[in-house]
């Protein structure tokens, strides 16, 4: 065998591979990498190809088939403990651009701040008994003025007499049964009904259908409560400050406007969504001058909100959501990013059924002179030509700005070419959508395919209060060890995509982007010289 | 909202809608309907439907959490009873270009056969008791020429004192253990340790890594028993026969020739690859001529085989295989079809490291004036640049007429439009890839993306007798229930295609897919008079 041959065969081989990667999202700063650049690529290359023996090779006692970018649920512990991982903590991550507002926030914190109020109250639908134990039962809290509330005449929703009253709260934790672990069992219960378990994502509920079933119910225990405002402005306050502390500087949140009125410091539900966007804006405003106080202005330039309704509705009922959306960008123009529909593809409306006041909402804008662009879901589910899947098209045709989800975009050629063009970015939740099973593991997930296809994609936590993903370090893991191709540098590009696609614009969003870009090199400069200390 | 708006709207849709869908299979098909195709394609979509809800949306007892898809371990004895599954067996299926001949036949015809002769004898490594059971301990069958076997001293491999010595198989089996099931526990025992149970696929190794060790050991356990010319000749010919039941009219079998010899009559490995082949074709011969006697010629075409060796072999030592591959292609020119490198891509060597032989193989190919297509394995892995997914580089550089798995291809632009270019088919096979744990069910799998982004496919088995899916007909099942795009017309081209995607040529392959086009006339009218008969 000639040697010209084999050197040939290598040169085409090399050239093939080029051109099959050149629509990736990395591919032309692969090819002009500065040396600290190329350095810390190099260094998170070894260190994930080290792991993934070392780590996710290795038996051991507690999880059965480790594996890297296996289910999240299981092996959040393991990740948590590794080098790559606490890298990736330190990593300027750029925007958060889909995540909803209800499921940010530790579910520790927020308990916290429960049972820090007296006009909280709790009630179950049955009593909590060994017989009907936690998982059968869940909580509701919601505040109530004192004089109003309908009391129980049980002093805990463990007694087995008890009558589906409400509870104070304090009250209810300090007599909940010691049979049921007593005040701490009230805390692991409360955490079980706002959370995903892995018995229940990877055993009992390991359908999409059935582990919805799951997730919707842990909106209900909480739902109120955040919406009571003086919580509600503690958890945003939270939310953004535990995402700066991830490496996220701007945030763009889904805010779900569904129930019309939420409740003020006196338990009376009469705040109006106005109310609430004032709060929101004044908890950004105030965690920016703290950052500036701290000469921290580079890691927060902001948070915005996507206005929400789900896609229960009626299309005349979305009339009212969409004139409340108008009022509130007139307002507070510097709030409102955009507007979607959410709700479990599958089983929700499709968006065409809104056609009608979809399209009036477009002329509304025209007539006010504002712009709201559409940010919608489209796409989460495992169907092929379903009115889920068929989504997508109508987010394209309706001018969506991005795409929430697009997991079957990949589906789609068409589609990914219009998205390509008009850089559609898909809002992408790895994690998210292994939880809710429409994939099993981060291989076998198609964000993969639309990196090497060169789809605009951002990463997402989705509902990380409910899924344990908080920040984006954890989607930013499981991309990372589920593929040879993806490096350093294609998170780096990603998450400064993350700005460009988001609804910043003109100056703020440069100054965004310079922002990301200093911390930037200063962080592969850390990841260089951390490792040559060792 | 003026009524013109939405109906450009709902025009603009359509229009994108058949953007989108202009590079599958069935697209120009589906303009050019005639009656009776329209009829038929709705009436499956009809049953299809039905059966979604009546089937697999009803809650059951046997079975936890239904769907169309679904795993097919479990789902196998629902697959067979439903309507469209009836309907699919009876459709004229094509070619099956893509199964390992030491699995296709049916679990219980070979150990039928197995028993019928005295020549064969087994053991297992340790004795199997209640204490050891079944799962743990394989069997091993070999034939021996009856004067030089070393024979055990006891009479079942049940007894705790047995030796680990060969038993006669009727004696073997006759002397099971009563506590152990007694005959019939030897059959089961045999049933499992050649098979995949759901247990196993789904529960104890429910990963890639996990599930081929067991997949490789069925493979063991009747090696030397198929390699043994009475048995083969019986096994080919029961191949043949019921892929001819199933409606598939042409078949190309992956060979494994790893091994250098097999088993003559008298129990003495000493026949060559030669006398394989010959009764290979001398039962192609048969089965042409029995097909043809009772006027059933259109229903078989012939078979041919695709000569295979695996990559544990050495680069140096594959050159054994390729001279022995020219060798039977000069002897038996219309049986060998074309030359593969099998294993799990995972864990054994891949492509590029027999680089020099192969390529030395073409050279050889030149001198001899033969011509053997590389009809390679190629990215059957969860993996995004490892080197499993990265055969798919070189088994197109080096010519690949198609691809087997290509389970990776769509993560691979660049590589999807040589194939289209080029028309080298994929080789999918879903169910061996879900068993196989690279997807969880057929929804999850990539086929709905390579049919959308019209890459040329053809559906098989891979090994059927291990995984269950006998013939065709619970591939084409699965695809055809996982998508609404996918209906009865898109299976058709597929069919059709298959046919085209052989290495059939010139008038040979003009008058089996004009067979084919015959038959598919006869099956739709079928489908349609059946309906109107209901």
């Amino acid at each position: 065998m000639p040697l010209t041959d084999i050197s040939t065969y290598l040169a085409d081989r090399d050239s093939l591979m080029r051109q099959d990667r050149a629509l990736r999202v990395d591919a032309i700063k692969l090819d002009n990498l500065s040396a600290t650049e190329a350095a810390a690529d190099e260094i998170v290359r070894a260190m994930k190809a080290e792991e993934a023996v070392s780590v996710w090779g290795a038996e051991r006692a507690d999880i059965e088939r480790t594996f890297p970018g296996m289910e999240f649920l299981t092996s959040r512990s393991v990740i948590t403990k590794t080098r790559v991982f606490e890298l990736l903590h330190k990593m300027p991550k750029g925007a958060l651009l889909h995540a909803h507002l209800d499921a940010t926030v530790d579910v520790n914190f927020l308990l916290g701040r429960i049972l820090e109020q007296d006009a909280i109250y709790v009630r179950t639908c049955a009593p909590l008994t060994a017989l009907n134990p936690t998982a059968n039962v869940l909580p509701e809290f919601s505040p109530f003025p004192k004089s109003e509330v309908k009391l129980s005449a049980g002093k805990s929703v463990t007694d087995p007499s008890y009558d589906g009253g409400w509870i104070p709260v304090k009250v209810a934790r300090d007599n909940f049964s010691l049979e049921l672990g007593g005040p701490e069992g009230f805390d692991g219960w409360y955490v079980a009904s706002t959370t995903i378990n892995p018995a229940e994502a990877y055993g009992t509920h390991k359908t999409v259908t059935k582990i919805w079933e799951k997730f919707r119910e842990t909106f209900g225990v909480t739902r109120d409560v955040i919406r009571f405002s003086p919580i509600f402005e503690a958890y945003v306050r939270e939310f953004l400050l535990s995402s700066i502390e991830d490496g996220i500087s701007y945030v763009e949140a889904r805010v779900n406007f569904l129930f019309k009125t939420f409740f003020g410091p006196d338990g009376r539900s009469t705040l109006a969504h106005r109310d609430m966007l004032r709060i929101y804006g004044d908890v950004v405003r105030g965690v920016k001058d703290e950052m500036k106080k701290q000469g921290r202005e580079d890691e927060f330039v902001g948070s915005r909100i996507i206005y929400c309704t789900v896609k229960i509705v009626t299309p005349e009922e979305l009339e009212w959501y969409t004139e409340d959306c108008l009022a509130l960008k007139r307002e507070f123009p510097d709030l409102i990013a955009g507007f979607d529909l959410v709700g479990p593809e599958d089983t929700t409306k499709p968006i065409v059924d809104y056609l009608v006041p979809l399209l009036r909402f477009k002329d509304r804008q025209r007539e006010l002179g504002v712009e709201i662009p559409f940010i919608f879901h489209a796409g989460e589910t495992l169907g092929d030509g379903t009115a889920a899947d068929d989504n997508l098209y109508d987010a394209i045709l309706l001018g969506t700005k991005r795409i929430g989800h697009g997991f079957s975009m990949i589906k789609h050629p068409k589609l990914m070419e219009i998205c390509k063009e008009r850089k559609i970015a898909i809002e992408v939740c790895p994690i998210s959508n292994e939880i809710l099973r429409y994939t099993t593991s981060i291989p076998m997930h198609p964000i993969a395919s639309m990196l090497n296809h060169g789809m605009p994609v951002c990463l997402c936590s989705d509902d990380p209060s409910a899924f344990g993903n908080l920040g984006l370090s954890f989607d930013f893991y499981q991309v990372l060890v589920s593929s040879e191709q993806t490096g350093l540098i294609t998170l780096g590009e990603i998450a400064l995509d993350s700005l460009k696609y988001s609804t910043l614009e003109g100056e703020e969003k440069e100054r965004a982007i310079a922002a990301w870009k200093k911390r930037w090199v200063k962080f592969l400069e850390d990841v260089v010289r951390d490792a040559s200390d060792l």
